[in-house]
């Protein structure tokens, strides 16, 4: 690019959004992207790059000389450029760290040793803190001192001389407060708080429970240690829905995302529910083989084994993602089991019918009367067996402590297709065989 | 309760999270939710009320007087207190009107006339405004004066005298500018916004996308009407994740939460998909039909059937869950098709010939080596068309502008139910019954 086509790609960069320019970036090699951000001041160039795919950023963060690295992760917020040295190889890790202060280089050891899956991985340190004794006038202008390195000063945290925190307060009642009220005055002296070491699930829920702008972190002296904001706290919760969505598809959890994801990564996410389900399928093929004499006496009734199979595993996934998700939103709980099993049982009972009455009309038309009759009553019981099965297994998972997400569709279904095979010939022998 | 009960429990409640409480209110009767709530402050009670399930706000608001009702509705935040309105009866809402002011009962009026899936039902009217000639400091001023009627003053909003939106201000930024600066000087002039008729999903994507604190919302005419905050989008995000869950598990959409289902909505949110199905499975049913003579001749290739027919709608499933949840979070777009493609066959192939070994094997056991032959060439062909198809569906979906979320699960399996079955006896056939 020459000079002057420069100037107006920098114009043209500063009209837009960050998150729209990394989207930009995105679509280039790796050559231009770097000339793209140079284009822009270093905030924004800090700001940008946190919106960029994890591949992107360690591609631009090697192509950078040290001291561009070092320059552009100081003026980064303090979780993105955690993230960003955790996803650096060992070299790269060792080689920017010596150009960093102290400071940061502790921040930064610190931030990228929690686990993967706490609170502690998706906090930042950069927060705002203010002195019990202060007058809020004095804390307004604390606040306007560390507006410009803070992830926030809408919420500011107040800790003692052992950095435990002893209370929070928002902006906002700074402001309404009177100037010489002390902070320790206006302060909320019980705020909502959490472990670092707790689950990340946990913050993100609490952030959306209690409307917070940012959840304080502490460690286990109490200490604070960093925040979750509400944004970070948003994308926890957008990343556990997508596990969940991805658990009652049969996908197994994997490390990034699907865009990022390797050929190993997603085939071992998917063999194992696959050969785990084949399995499953053999007792429903055993099924049929027991029953290889009635359906040798009355093939018509193979016409009728999809969908009736089918059905069972179908109400089953539709009563089991109802509960799964609204176990998961907290629409409904454990301790609503028992008229939320009443309910199913009335709507699965209309459902059987309705599909009975379906069904029973191509019986005729198949098979006759006799098969109408053994097809009707198959499918009533199918429908609901597999519906309160669909509907238990949820509520028996969380009962037990685990993820009821792993009670979803493909279990249910299996689970549902061997009794839906035993149900069908069952009923076939008894009634045709006589 | 006594008297001194009373203050032991106003004590307790004083010391819980607004949204804690509304969780012991809505285990109480309606009586004592009553008693309940009229211990803590007015403001407590308005914010109280939006925590609760519309149900028990509805059941609260309809035993207070027409006064109090008017009282709780004044100090509720406009977006919750037109929620409310929209919920109750109509001869509730013609009474309450004339206990408000009239500023009251125009928005009221206003903000509960648009359309449920509109950003204009989820905006809310309560945002704080500034003028382009204000100094910084008195800005700040004017927002102190604002911050107990504003839903948050943490963005305000620059209207000129045609109340139409010239700029937004964060109280960040009107922290760090010169006391003399005017707000037209720090202000962004070319902000984000949406209109009022837009779709809800849209402004929550806008939300996290931007990592906005709050979205103003324009009507025809580019004035200002309204803002939607971000913890209104996360819900909004929620709601439209539950409906995409759902979608993938067979069940309609429906108005209401699970928990606040009538069995009849129910009902028809299933039977749609359950009926639709069967149908679908009548060509599976065809297909073996089709084939009644082969298998008559080899009964043993019916012990396969359901594992194999299975695999396909299992590994299609798969690939369809994995593109619906990435093309809804952006994670992936509909010009990665290509690559995309050509990844899922490698995966695909590779899924499909583990399978093929671990049923051959069963094949050797059950029917012999001509029979393994043709249970492992039928899965490698089942497991290839149901991934690849699985994967195909939501881009064509999307490409075509329906909801990708619709090609999910249930559709992908009923095709690759019907392909698996004429793919496995069309090869039994054509080895077996030379």
């Amino acid at each position: 690019l020459r000079d002057n086509e420069l100037t107006t790609v920098r114009e043209f960069l500063e009209t837009q959004e960050l998150a729209d320019v990394a989207a930009y970036v995105e679509e280039l090699d790796a050559d231009h992207d770097l000339q793209a951000m140079r284009l822009l001041p270093l905030h924004d160039q800090a700001e940008l790059i946190g919106y960029l795919r994890p591949s992107s950023q360690v591609a631009i963060a090697t192509a950078l000389s040290r001291r561009e690295l070092a320059r552009l992760m100081t003026a980064m917020s303090h979780d993105e450029r955690a993230d960003l040295y955790k996803h650096l190889e060992p070299e790269a890790q060792e080689a920017i760290l010596p150009a960093l202060t102290k400071a940061e280089r502790e921040d930064l050891r610190r931030l990228a040793a929690y686990e993967e899956w706490t609170v502690g991985s998706v906090m930042t340190s950069d927060y705002a803190t203010l002195r019990p004794e202060m007058t809020s006038s004095e804390a307004i202008e604390a606040l306007r001192a560390q507006a410009l390195e803070a992830e926030t000063i809408y919420n500011a945290y107040i800790v003692n001389d052992a950095r435990q925190l002893v209370g929070v307060v928002s902006l906002r009642d700074l402001l309404t407060a009177r100037p010489r009220q002390p902070v320790s005055d206006v302060m909320e002296t019980d705020p909502i708080w959490i472990r670092a070491e707790a689950e990340q699930e946990e913050a993100a829920r609490m952030v959306a429970r209690y409307d917070l702008l940012a959840l304080p972190v502490l460690d286990a002296e109490d200490r604070l240690v960093g925040i979750v904001t509400a944004d970070d706290a948003m994308d926890v919760v957008e990343d556990e829905t997508t596990e969940d969505i991805h658990k009652s598809g049969m996908v197994a959890p994997f490390e990034t995302s699907v865009a990022e994801a390797t050929i190993a990564m997603l085939y071992k996410a998917r063999i194992y529910w696959l050969v785990l389900l084949v399995f499953g399928n053999i007792f429903s093929g055993a099924g049929i083989a027991a029953f290889e004499d009635t359906i040798a006496a009355h093939l018509s009734l193979l016409f009728f084994l999809p969908l009736l199979i089918a059905s069972g595993g179908n109400a089953g996934t539709q009563s089991a993602t109802l509960m799964v998700r609204a176990l998961a939103t907290g629409d409904v709980r454990v301790s609503d089991f028992g008229w939320l099993l009443g309910r199913e049982a009335v709507i699965a009972l209309a459902l059987g019918l309705t599909m009975a009455l379906a069904v029973s009309l191509i019986g005729v038309w198949r098979g006759g009367p006799e098969i109408a009759v053994v097809v009707a009553l198959s499918m009533v019981a199918i429908v609901l067996i597999g519906a309160l099965l669909g509907m238990c297994l949820p509520f028996i998972f969380a009962k037990v402590d685990r993820d009821p997400a792993a009670a979803s569709g493909p279990l249910v279904t299996s689970i549902a297709d061997v009794l839906g095979v035993l149900m069908y010939f069952g009923i076939a022998s008894v009634l045709l065989d006589f």
